[in-house]
């Protein structure tokens, strides 16, 4: 007897055949004494069906939180309604409960709630009478009872919440992708799909452009202990755990993955005066903008000028905002000039075995001298190392590099 | 400053443009000191779509009638959302609830839950913070959590319930006829509309046809003595009443309305054996298979051969079942035969003023009897007549009985 919680995004209920599909997956994956829990996102366009009615009327919803979750969360109460209707219709007994019914407990930050508990005891009655638990995804109730849905990633993160709060034997995410690749499969034709991965490196990976899953629920996850398998929707594969340490012997890779986030934009200002002070300046402005900056470097002093150089890459929608505030700074201090990029692009090698293993940097940096690609900016982290350079080299430089670390099998 | 309760069907929600009027006419209504509560249903087709859905999925969805719920509620849920974004929109703070939020709580009868009571708290304390309310009609919760919609006019008795918990001053429902009339203005060209009407006599009017209150609601404000205001959704006209007692004087008319029901179906059971526990037999078996008969003739025993004949009505959808019901007691009764008849209609008249006028029946019946309209049944009430007639002399009737009660001012 095992339980599992199961997650099927809005591509895969996308249509009333796909849910049916997901119904008999489901139930063919259930042992008799198997206890199963499924999460649902809305399906396919329904969300934005209801934005569009919203804008219709308001013009730009966004503003009012608190009702476009009293909003959107509609979308994943009819999923759920239709996909425990379906259960019962194949013959096995199946309730639906909302993420407020399933005690999914929130903070106040309306459209990007974060679940701060899950009281699982309504969850835990319907399994005891024998129930499959349809639960709604991406939303949960605060303190007030008022519904809020979860950030991005959110239905994933409501199932590994779940199944933490339930202490469930794993958590299956089922996904257009069937697993956690060495590079992005798109980009790297002889990608490697790995049968394990820890949470701190899918965590590391996901910050770093990894698509696959969103860092808050791998997080919750981890804060859990609870495995997450990332599976295909449409094949019967065994995908990627994700999990504290490796289970199996795999041939032993020191690098786990090569990312790449082409969402990225550059700001260099030059000629800054290099006084205690400046830095704060300029990075607690961002900071108070609630722009995350993400690689900082500084350039040597000019003794003569007694002057630097600052570039830092900011995430390409807060490009505007962010060169806004810098000018008006610059000007202040009354900098040489600012330049901003957009044509950048960021690659990364993640791996927890790393540390122990010296010339991880020099081979990636080799690799990339050897495809010809400039590298701009250069940060590091405990189990990463991140180069920038100029976005249209970046498929040339991921498989350059994954062709260094994950030689081809003869 | 009042507090109202005022409810929008589906019909006055069913666009965009109808929900931005809505909101319009609910801001314009307001003092700037009111307190107001505002019900709506679901947009026009929305409950249809839910419906289409879970017929592809499952055929018959109304056998999961949990499930039923937790999609339909969805519809209301997404007009108050998009009704209180519109009244922020336009300058108004408001706040949407759902029925389980503003504290609608009900029995465990998915699809046509009662409403046991309200629980005010929340849209009191809402209301006090200076919002308008926007509640999902239509919808309850029941103890364990669970929702659950209400059965028909569901809307009107969530209005009416929430106004009699919140001691409202009076309850607004807005439909797409402008009050009560004295008969159906589609048939009687000169209807009068009633600036007034008794509980009693609008639920007796409803029971006999009268479309533009569902019994429930009016039960519901009778037992609340809240004051219920049928008016227009698309004119600023006063329309009726319905309260305890009259307040004001109107030109006094003994009959408040003539009604009338092409609804029903006639079943008569020819030589029937008149000994004790007939009756009982065959009106307990209809009742045991939920069917509800409404009126009963016997005839005069005929004395030679110990027999009797029985006339009774059921509604239309039901007259299958009853006609296969009678027809096997029929049998084992040795009967002469059963006749059955859709081809009938009822007219009635209603008022509560007639019991201490006699006259009334003689007056109906010879209105009819002028207009050349054969009576099948007579049955009566403390306060209204009915008569079943053939069905294609159902305006003639009705006009010529209003016309005797109502005469045409000159």
């Amino acid at each position: 007897m095992a339980l599992t919680v199961k997650k099927f995004g809005g591509s895969s209920v996308a249509t009333t055949e796909k849910i049916m599909a997901v119904a008999q997956r489901v139930l063919r994956e259930k042992g008799p004494e198997d206890k199963v829990v499924v999460v649902v996102s809305a399906m396919g366009d329904t969300t934005d069906d209801l934005i569009t009615l919203a804008k219709d009327l308001v013009g730009q919803p966004y503003q009012y939180t608190r009702e476009m979750d009293m909003l959107l969360s509609t979308g994943e109460q009819v999923t759920i309604a239709l996909l425990a209707m379906t259960l019962n219709k194949l013959g096995h007994p199946a309730v639906s409960l909302t993420g407020s019914q399933a005690g999914i407990k929130t903070n106040n930050a309306y459209t990007k709630g974060k679940i701060l508990s899950v009281e699982p005891e309504r969850v835990l009655g319907e399994l005891a009478k024998g129930n499959i638990v349809v639960v709604a995804g991406f939303q949960g109730v605060n303190g007030d009872g008022d519904i809020l849905t979860l950030g991005r990633g959110g239905s994933d993160t409501s199932a590994v919440a779940l199944a933490g709060a339930l202490q469930a034997d794993s958590c299956e995410i089922f996904t257009d992708v069937d697993g956690v690749y060495s590079a992005d499969p798109r980009v790297v034709t002889d990608a490697r799909r790995m049968k394990e991965i820890t949470y701190t490196e899918m965590l590391e990976m996901a910050r770093l452009g990894a698509g696959v899953m969103q860092p808050r629920s791998v997080e919750m996850g981890k804060h859990y202990g609870v495995p997450i398998h990332v599976r295909s929707t449409f094949t019967q594969d065994s995908g990627t755990f994700i999990r504290e340490a490796y289970t199996v012997e795999e041939k032993e890779f020191i690098i786990r993955g090569v990312t790449h986030d082409t969402n990225v934009a550059k700001i260099a200002i030059l000629g800054l005066p290099d006084h205690p002070g400046v830095a704060y300046k300029i990075f607690s402005a961002l900071a108070t903008a609630n722009i995350d900056v993400d690689m900082i470097v500084q350039s040597i002093r000019n003794t003569d000028k007694n002057i630097i150089d600052m570039v830092f890459t900011v995430a390409q929608p807060d490009l505007p905002q962010a060169k806004e505030l810098v000018e008006k700074l610059g000007t202040e201090m009354q900098v040489f000039g600012i330049l901003v990029d957009y044509n950048v692009a960021k690659v990364s090698v993640v791996g927890a075995g790393m540390l122990g293993h010296p010339g991880i940097a020099a081979n990636m940096f080799g690799a990339m001298s050897d495809a010809g690609v400039n590298i701009e900016v250069i940060s590091t982290s405990e189990i990463s190392i991140s180069c920038l350079i100029q976005a249209d080299k970046v498929n040339e430089a991921v498989n350059a590099i994954h062709t260094r670390f994950f030689p081809r099998e003869s």
